[in-house]
């Protein structure tokens, strides 16, 4: 369904026939999306003609201007259902976007069993387990047999998100899982134990979401347990959670390394105003480290008035340079991030990229040294000066660029920062350095 | 179990006892990690100990050097017990990359029937999602009870590898889905048409497998189906393969936006000379096209010869502009990525950034201009100027950044080829073009 027969049915009242088509042939992560673009009058009317499952799922995608709308308009009974619909993940995501007036007011209108859950998972830290975890999971005990689980899972299933992996647990610790194909397949006479599975994994609630997500993608689990401090099980991973959660810190990782302070909201999503605010602090840190770099060239000011050919091959240097601090930085930065390379592996990355740098700088240097005599930018001697200037260039980018990835990691920091802006900058700087005192040695400048 | 475990008790000839920990103790996924670290004798030692099925998921994960050595090692019989367990899948991905003589010789020790569903599967184009689907999956029929899907699982499902989703079909046409938490919390006596969903998201086997993972990402999907041109279903994609699709395309993504040719092996298990090869295309391209701005300052001799404190502005103005424009193209190339921006949002995205870039050049520009004139590397004159070529360096590189990656996307090209590297070397010649133009109007030289 288009936005357009949307409206068109809404025109035209016919809201039985709207309610029908949105019942069978909607998705609510689309109609979320299309009511973005309606006033919020249609918006709330669209909105009061879903069956409860889809409201509650429709809300669950929707951006928080437009449910901070949506939660003034309606009744406190009509969003009684919607909370109760809600899983508590989702629950707990808009809560934590919501102005503290609207929180009580939802809050208010939750059943006291599932407020103390919603005030217990607010408390986890933002991009912990804890925080993006479902509480409600089918846990099983060691000595019931098949098919007293299967009668089990017939009675709940209905209101637990998944009920794929099933949790064997003891005085609430974990101590196996069963796969429902497990249950299905084995003879409904035996145990739950003889079928369990005891080897598998889990993660804590202040484990990094990434992390978590990290482990699913590896293992390709359906769900991971969760355990609190105590070793007790609080809740589980889905697979959907850790693809959001995979898909958004990527997008974060990729915001940063082009120098953009990442923010939740999409490209059109955000104003021209948010957009200056996220672009303009690194802009600004970088156009005035580049004042060093103007400082260096300054101080060559004589030797700049009587060659100045010699300031044409400055963008070639620092942009040579640039690429190769950002070769190394994002292939380390991205290893990082999957988990392929850690600090312990410094030593390891700086020799592997220093051979690296050694064999891109005798090509470079050679190509480039055969260019300048062709086209009669310089003699021998100049196609020399530059050749070793470019030698130290890369070397310089490819060592800053792998190692300063690493050094974010170890004390804390996120490793995308060290990438293309920054590094280019720091190489720009050692660059021009090293460039005039080559060219003022050999030149007796 | 860590790698000096596993050789201890090799060592030790403890072969029982390190069969037993492997079975117990040991994902897969982390053994083929391991096992890379072995030579050839061991790690076929270690891999003969395995049971039948952690054989064939062992295998699935290696790498295909290890794969090869393998496949020289076992006998026929061997490698028939892993072509049977293996899934289809895998079975395909791993044939995909083996040289001739190994292929002919892998598909002479598997069965008719699943040789003929490789062959099969073996001819859909790379990265499309016929390419990476299952064939086994549970396909049920609309007059079934819901007792006698059930049945159906318990006798076919040990070998799908997945029955969370169950497919209605008939005349091979998908025609509906059951979940299986419907079936099991559904009365016995129901019928599978009674609890079908028959509005389901599905794709083509021509599809590229990027967007079948985005689809399975935005819609919390455990599977997707597949069907052929004529619309019958032949297989489905499911959430774990997804999940690993996205974890490739991304890092392919970033590696070609820092100007990285991607390839398939890990940053460690690449050699120094492949990371040559993969790194210095880019490099002497985008060198090479640095000659183009030199040959602008070049033109310029004079004016530098008089005023040689010009030249001092260029790394800050070219890194400026190459930063304006990577944030740009990168928030482009990713909104392609995850399906937000399409070719046909050009103008809106074209607007958008021209109303960033004036907002950006403003700040900039007055913050730049304080900064001469405090530090004395100008008067107001100076000031001004430098402050209008940023503000056209600013606009020009939001521009292009934003646009390129559009019009690569729209020719079929993929988006991430014009990142920083790119965008910087076109920013950089437009750059001085502007900036000598107006200096030398300005200053009259």
């Amino acid at each position: 369904m288009t936005e357009e027969r949307i409206k068109d049915m809404l025109d035209a009242r016919e809201y039985k026939e709207l309610k029908e088509e949105l019942e069978t042939n909607m998705y609510p992560v689309d109609l979320a999306e299309i009511l973005e673009e309606f006033d919020q009058k249609h918006m709330v009317l669209v909105f009061r003609l879903l069956a409860k499952e889809e409201a509650a799922e429709t809300f669950s995608y929707m951006n928080s201007d437009m449910r901070e709308d949506l939660i003034n308009a309606l009744t406190d009974s009509e969003l009684e259902e919607i909370m109760e619909e809600m899983y508590l993940d989702d629950t707990v995501d808009v809560l934590e976007e919501m102005p503290a007036n609207v929180v009580d007011r939802l809050l208010m209108v939750t059943d006291a069993e599932k407020r103390q859950q919603i005030n217990q998972l607010l408390q986890y830290p933002e991009d912990s387990a804890g925080s993006v975890m479902n509480v409600d999971y089918i846990a099983l005990r060691r000595e019931m047999t098949v098919a007293d689980s299967i009668l089990k899972i017939r009675q709940v299933g209905l209101n637990r998100e998944t009920i794929y992996t099933c949790y064997v647990t003891e005085q609430r610790h974990l101590i196996g899982q069963v796969d429902i194909k497990e249950l299905l397949t084995s003879s409904e006479s035996k145990t739950v134990e003889e079928i369990m599975d005891t080897n598998m994994l889990y993660a804590r609630t202040t484990d990094d979401q990434e992390d978590v997500a990290n482990i699913i993608t590896k293992y390709g689990l359906i769900a991971l347990p969760i355990v609190d401090h105590e070793n007790c099980m609080v809740g589980i991973v889905t697979v959907d959670d850790a693809m959001q959660v995979l898909q958004d810190e990527t997008t974060e990782d990729i915001s940063i390394m082009a120098g953009v302070n990442p923010n939740e909201d999409s490209y059109f999503g955000t104003s021209i105003f948010e957009h200056v605010k996220s672009r303009i602090p690194w802009l600004l840190f970088l156009m005035l480290s580049a004042t060093v770099t103007q400082m260096i060239m300054n101080s060559y000011e004589n030797a700049l008035a009587l060659m100045p050919q010699l300031a044409g091959f400055v963008p070639m240097l620092t942009g040579t340079g640039g690429n190769c601090g950002s070769q190394s930085s994002t292939l380390v930065i991205r290893g990082l991030a999957v988990g392929e390379i850690e600090f312990s592996d410094l030593f390891k990355v700086i020799w592997k990229e220093i051979r690296i740098a050694f064999c891109i700088s005798i090509i470079l240097s050679v190509v480039n040294g055969i260019r300048i005599m062709l086209m009669g930018q310089g003699d021998a001697m100049m196609a020399f000066t530059i050749g070793l200037t470019m030698a130290c260039t890369v070397l310089i980018a490819k060592v800053v660029g792998c190692t300063l990835p690493l050094i974010a990691k170890k004390i804390g920091l996120d490793p995308a920062i060290m990438a293309t802006p920054l590094i280019s900058t720091l190489v720009d700087i050692s660059t021009i350095s090293v460039y005039f005192a080559i060219v003022s040695y050999v030149f007796h400048l």
